[in-house]
């Protein structure tokens, strides 16, 4: 298996800025990675003159037509009933239909969501497919699962959670048997409402590196590299994280005000700054993958820059190396312990 | 009403460093303060034996003796059967007999919410007494409630803790009409789960000023005075919020480890995080008020130093002057919807 080989459909209408950033990032990735195909879906006489632009020359990219645009103000589900030519569904379609190896969007994060499980269809096992959120931590990177997919949660679908976080974990950020945490209100297995305190005992149970409950400050200390919630608290965590880079600022842009000295301080602290919020920036994780479904599909932000959607095609790669979903179905089906063994992608 | 005649009981014994910062933290309060008493309730030779250390003199201080201890490890209810005795039983009993006009402790938060629950007795009402947080923001004070005390809720809880939020806000940070919204993983109001959507209707046909649904990031930002959440959810920002600055200390630190250049940058940055942090730090906020109980019972971090200690007992004097019960029994009852028309205290 050769990266040379892999084809990712890059749904060039989806994010707020498409298809301007998303043609560009595909000639970033293009450009900067051999071995790549990539197939623009859109609408094609759109997408061929913001191609055009970037003289594209010979690179191996492609473009097919999609008139149908999903736009963030659709309904999810409505969205694949009324819009069945988008760029989303034909896009996804042509990765179900192996024409593809994997599918990027910066659209409509329910409406991508929607479409994977229900176009790709679900592994094995999986009762509910997720999306989970990148934190950076003290340690490493911690993976938040679920972030906003899954409001009501009951104890089996945490655990699938944590063992689909665990086998990303391993698989993409290479970490060797990623300790994975329940988030909870306390340290002790007596805390928190029912579903938790079930899910603790699937997950005690279960083969994963459960390392049992965690609480809200160990995701930024980095206690653990997979932290396992509902989707409600998920995402309120996940926006609560988003917004402390811009507090932040406006914090210190206020006290700067005060006086010369400390606006020349202000200046000085700039880089060391914006080292720290890149961190949390969702740019530099290139997206973050649905996980739980027959497929790699690959969700990035609405606003997501050039550089995001090349980063989101990177990882579309990677993900799609590293057969993500014949480990979560072993492991679910209880016929592999073992995720750190290495499996020949597309075998 | 004179803060003059004001009584506070303090648990001598609560925090992590008891009694010396309860005691130190009362002696500041009695010197930098006119007309407050303090009654220190504990260990009577041990609190007399530290308070001797900062002569006291003629400052208007009492010990009662109270032989038990409430510990961090003690279970919240085991705690009150087993320990009648405690400084908390006792001290929070001095003050449903009329004792004293407010009751203050850096204990273990669960048996203080108990004590406060059983000994004091619910207002009329108030289905569930709950604990808020304070959260710093672009636009002032943010008091998310419920931060850990329900974990589990029904609609009709989460609109008592609006209303006991709105009138916390109001009465003490001077609010006028506090915005007040409801977290959830979206601004719809067909987003969250069935209890969030049925919250959602109540508080919409309710007298408080509400904005409909916020999201994690509006915290932060500012956008609403009253956050309102489940425990478990509130508890998991609460906690991740806490980690923020010792996070980017870390990450600061470790950018600075890699030229001297950036580390004077950063001893010149001290200043201005520390102006910050200090916004996000539990001690300027005195502790947290248990809300919907009959009296005042207020609660601080076990880690309280004397200052934080200080800051709790005038917290617990303004909010016994601000009759902050009368006005939550009234607006629950629907006979008053004007939080903002003063009532005098201990009319």
């Amino acid at each position: 298996m050769e990266l040379s080989s892999l084809k990712i459909v890059v749904d060039a209408m989806g994010g707020d800025f498409a298809p301007v950033n998303e043609v560009a990032g595909s000639v970033q990735a293009l450009r900067e990675h051999d071995g790549i195909e990539i197939i623009l879906v859109g609408r094609e006489e759109q997408v061929r003159s913001e191609l055009a632009r970037h003289a594209p020359g010979n690179l191996p990219v492609s473009v097919v037509h999609a008139p149908d645009v999903v736009t963030m103000e659709d309904s999810p589900t409505a969205a694949l009933k009324q819009k069945r030519k988008s760029s989303l569904a034909i896009g996804m379609n042509l990765h179900k239909d192996g024409k593809a190896d994997a599918f990027v969007s910066a659209g409509n994060t329910g409406a991508v969501l929607s479409a994977s499980t229900l176009i790709l269809g679900r592994i094995k096992g999986v009762s509910r497919p997720t999306i989970g959120a990148f934190f950076p931590s003290e340690e490493g990177v911690c993976l938040l699962v679920d972030a906003g997919t899954n409001v009501d949660c009951r104890p089996q679908h945490l655990y699938e959670f944590a063992v689909m976080g665990s086998i990303y974990a391993n698989r993409i950020f290479k970490y060797e048997d990623p300790p994975v945490g329940l988030l909870n209100i306390g340290e002790e297995m007596t805390k928190g409402n029912e579903v938790v305190k079930e899910a603790y005992q699937l997950l005690k149970a279960g083969p994963l590196n459960f390392l049992g409950n965690v609480e809200g400050r160990d995701i930024l200390r980095g206690k653990v590299r997979v932290v396992v919630c509902d989707g409600f608290v998920g995402n309120a965590i996940l926006k609560f994280g988003e917004s402390v880079p811009s507090f932040l600022k406006a914090k210190l842009l206020a006290y700067a005000e005060k006086s010369v000295l400390r606006k020349g301080i202000l200046a000085l602290m700039r880089g060391s700054l914006r080292s720290v919020f890149r961190e949390m920036d969702y740019e530099e994780y290139g997206g973050v993958p649905v996980l739980g479904v027959n497929g790699v599909s690959i969700i990035g932000h609405g606003k997501s820059t050039p550089k995001a959607i090349k980063n989101m095609i990177l990882k579309a790669v990677e993900v799609a190396q590293a057969n993500l979903n014949q480990h979560i179905q072993e492991m679910l089906a209880g016929t592999s312990v073992d995720s750190s063994v290495s499996v020949p992608a597309h075998p």
